[in-house]
């Protein structure tokens, strides 16, 4: 028995989020019944991180234990001739009995693309989240400089979430702008429930001037949901990588 | 009666190329039946550029002659309501009577992006053109300093196409690399059947080494699209803008 951890890459477009449901597909569910056909017994991945439908990855991680003798790193390529072509393992590798990637610590990092253009341009829909209203950058980031650090972010949480606590610390958090694409991009020791599409919809609020950029240490001190911005639609959503601290 | 410009992008995954076919959508197809649906009257565009199956636009350019009232700058946001999601006009204002996007001098800008990573990356797999053979940028950069200028690229032109001259200029030709991203940038007095793509499929070839650069005068001067490297795949390429000479 060995454990194998895969570094997975997809378009949440199509799926229902990661995690198994019945009778709609999700990245989960892709896995598990293809990794099955390829080992040939029963294989239930464990993920790092469960997106919600619609987000995409370039480097969520998957470990699962299989009896197979198909050496670790060679089950990527295996994998990925059955995968459907919005789902890439980029790699796979053996991996301590005991690793768990949801109780290791680690480092995340997602992005969040935003298209501030005067109409919205096709080839960026799946992968942006567009808006026409002007965006001021440099508001969005001495709003942003706020977050980072420890902070208890109960304000950047959806309401129906059961955690032991809210106090997360943020190690980077920037917003650059590259042509019409605004990107925010965090690293942080860990996200609560919506957590980054909340702070992006709350930057966004910066941006668009409806928000003081100096009024986010109020909001994280009244740790209220309301008080943050709106959580930011799915699509422009990307969980770029894990790092895990041995 | 008046004549309009529009400014038109889109994701050309799901349709069978601008020009106007029956029983298959096309770009042509689509704009045709909306804007004669908008403005109660038949519309025909005219195209400037009748891109191929697949291939994506941020900017080609229709004309269509009206008697509406509308104003011609309001014609976009009234279009894009009616649309579907991977086509948007970016801006429609009124244009000379004569006005013909084909006959008039103009310069057009390309881009073909190609993902050269271990493993492809589904984000990306629509917009560009995987392959994991790792390129040479700089002996793309050198094969492709050869092609700017005015010459004959009969080389780089699908055979079947009836043209009066096959002469044509370059005046830019960059290849650069963001990350896994290799953009071939290229702007033209005008590009024969296929050219942007055999001119892509050819500097893959100096990147990954089985074509010196400087074989580059040989293939022009031979005249014979034999000679060139391979139509690179239609997903990695993006009109992206008309730039009109009054």
């Amino acid at each position: 028995m060995k454990r194998v951890m895969l570094t997975v890459a997809y378009d949440g477009t199509n799926y229902h989020g990661w995690q198994l449901q019945s009778n709609v597909p999700t990245i989960e569910s892709v896995l598990n019944e293809k990794l099955s056909g390829l080992l040939k017994e029963e294989i239930k991945v464990i993920g790092a991180s469960r997106t919600d439908t619609g987000v995409h990855a370039l480097g969520n991680i998957a470990v699962f234990d299989t009896t197979a003798r198909m050496p670790a790193d060679k089950i990527s390529y295996a994998l990925n001739q059955r995968l459907p072509a919005d789902i890439r393992i980029q790699s796979s590798c053996e991996v301590a009995q005991d690793f768990h990637p949801r109780h290791q610590t680690s480092k995340k990092t997602y992005e969040y693309k935003i298209l501030n253009s005067a109409f919205p341009i096709p080839v960026y829909r799946l992968y942006t989240h567009f808006t026409y209203v002007p965006l001021d950058v440099a508001k969005m980031q001495k709003a942003a400089a706020h977050l980072v650090g420890e902070h208890d972010f109960k304000s950047f949480c959806s309401v129906n979430t059961t955690v032991e606590t809210t106090v997360r610390t943020i190690y980077e958090l920037t917003v650059e702008k590259s042509q019409d694409i605004i990107t925010i991009r965090v690293t942080g020791s860990g996200f609560l429930y919506n957590m980054v599409r909340i702070i992006a919809g709350t930057l966004i609020e910066a941006g668009r001037g409806s928000l003081h950029p100096d009024a986010m240490p109020d909001i994280l001190n009244a740790c209220d949901r309301a008080k943050a911005g709106p959580t930011a639609p799915a699509c422009g959503l990307t969980l770029v990588k894990y790092e895990f601290f041995v």
